[in-house]
């Protein structure tokens, strides 16, 4: 009733990754298999390897970054089709029942989303396995269509870096006349530099060193300012509307804060694992607001994918073979990749 | 070119107040001389004496919630006659060009606020003094009308704690269906307690102990709870919609964060003078905003009134003679109040 497909899973918390057998369950009335392309390497999948937050379930087949080709389809199958190009992000499945579901925030289920990896389905308790591996198999309703005009190896990222980085930039309503600081330059921040200059923002990138200046520009960023530089912090007081915070390192609250306007609103979508220190007057002062945003749900990451083939705007990707995971999370951790490193799944297949 | 008149002033930092005289200034054209009649003791007025934020300037006569009666105007004032009943809250004036005075929401003034005390005016570079004082001297469009209805002793605290409470209770949208917690039942809390109800939304509070359970179901709150007990965190986690923090001792934040749902927001309108700690996932996990928000307007301060006259309700009261102020502060920083110590100006004048 399962079928063996092959893997790349880390066998035990904080292990080299290597290569292994997983099962995918027969499709159900409403699943379609995916014979999976490319799937993008997230700062989340070495935290969920390394149990930075959690105690993990292994072996631990990572990856929530999927895109791919439609193989086969249960018989109950409607929105999608063998041929068609699709991909899955963050979660797999909800209760479908709860406000949030019915509004279709599956990622604030009620009763949890299922996570791509690392959970387990409550139908069957079994383990769910990610994107390093030649299949996956999910219900329909939890598969996204990816345009044409995009490339499966350069829209995978898109299934968590774009939707994490369009749904705050959409939440917090930036277009023209809206001045957007992109705080770090790395998967999450290179996407919403291209996401936020598409949607007619003027957008500031903010990162440690000038050493990605280049980049930023051509990413679209109006504006680049290294925050080594303490003069950053006196010279845009007051700038921004929105400061989208990527990074996960614990930065000087109150200094980035000081960069709103009234009204402003910092919104982190980073998870440090320790506490972060402010002064709450520097919110009270001017209203500013410091939030979070976590990913979207399946209706709002389609609008994302959409908005990025109109726009004509994708992740930039470094490909490598499954062989090479390991080195890619080392040089992950060292932000030494411009700017999203993508497993070629065919790799897995040789 | 100046007329001195009775007030009760603090002679250097920390020392206790005393009955003293201040020059105000003759009516220029726009002015609206006003013969004070009652006065709120707001806990910033305890902090401003302390110089708990900044450095201060003394003799000080705080004081920023006035009422009282038209007794004069300049030859240019259309906004207010002789006889009206007035208020005067945070502010005596700003720049009126920038685009938040244009916009009503002179607190946020580019060239800062003129506040009431322990400030200069920049036309003069004369000390400010409040409203523990028999008579002060504002440009009419700084000064609010009193609707009928409201008693003057009543009315003083709304020109502060009303403000500051009714603003994120509107800026948030707060009604029929919302959930709103009000942390701390001090002066502040009292008036949120109110104006909530008067809004319409379903109002918890959140004090420390049950001693105040029975006011505050008084005053118009649905639920009350004591979060000395632990279980109320878990109890109520995923419960509130705001979370208005009315006091400005250090909480834990990722407690009450967790006491939001998705899209909640913890509204902070008290200033700590230390850092507070959070973790960001807390926001992020619930797409949650931790906010500050300060004072308002003018314009909104008018509507507060006009809101509160319409509903009936005002400030909770204990006046007392101005020879009891230095036991009031004692007493203020003791919580031992229920729910604002108002000065009777009369006092000044005996």
């Amino acid at each position: 009733m399962s079928t063996a497909v092959t893997a790349y899973a880390a066998p035990s918390p904080k292990a080299p990754l290597e290569r292994t057998t997983i099962e995918r369950r027969e499709p159900r009335e409403h699943d379609v298999v995916i014979e999976i392309a490319f799937t993008g390497i997230c700062h989340t999948d070495i935290h969920q390897v390394h149990e930075g937050w959690a105690e993990g379930i292994f072996p631990m087949v990572p990856g929530h970054e999927i895109a791919g080709v439609v193989a086969a389809v249960g018989p109950g199958v409607t929105r999608h089709s063998v041929g068609d190009r699709v991909g899955v992000g963050c979660f797999v499945d909800s209760c479908r029942r709860c406000e949030y579901c019915r509004a279709g925030e599956e990622q604030f289920c009620r009763e949890g989303a299922v996570w791509t990896y690392n959970a387990r389905d409550p139908r069957t308790d079994e383990p769910t396995y990610g994107g390093y591996s030649t299949h996956i198999v999910v219900d329909e309703n939890y598969v996204l269509r990816i345009p044409d005009g995009l490339s499966l190896d350069e829209a995978a990222p898109l299934m968590c870096a774009g939707i994490t980085t369009y749904a705050p930039l959409a939440r917090w309503e930036t277009g023209p006349g809206s001045k957007v600081a992109v705080v770090g330059l790395g998967g999450l921040g290179h996407m919403a530099v291209k996401i936020g200059h598409a949607r007619g923002a003027e957008v500031t990138v903010l990162s440690q060193s000038t050493r990605k200046r280049d980049d930023g520009l051509r990413l679209g960023a109006d504006h680049f300012h290294a925050t080594a530089d303490p003069a950053v912090f006196t010279d845009l007081a007051d700038a921004f509307d929105l400061i989208l915070n990527t990074v996960s390192a614990d930065l000087d609250l109150d200094a980035y804060l000081g960069l709103l306007r009234v009204d402003g609103a910092m919104v982190n979508v980073g998870l440090p694992e320790t506490r972060s220190a402010l002064l709450l007057s520097t919110l009270v002062m001017k209203r500013r607001s410091l939030a979070g945003s976590n990913i979207g749900g399946i209706r709002q990451t389609q609008e994302m994918l959409d908005f990025c083939a109109r726009h004509r705007l994708a992740a930039d990707v470094e490909v490598i073979p499954a062989e090479q995971i390991n080195d890619a999370y080392e040089r992950v951790v060292a932000s030494d990749v411009r700017y999203r490193f993508v497993v070629d799944v065919a790799s897995l297949r040789e």
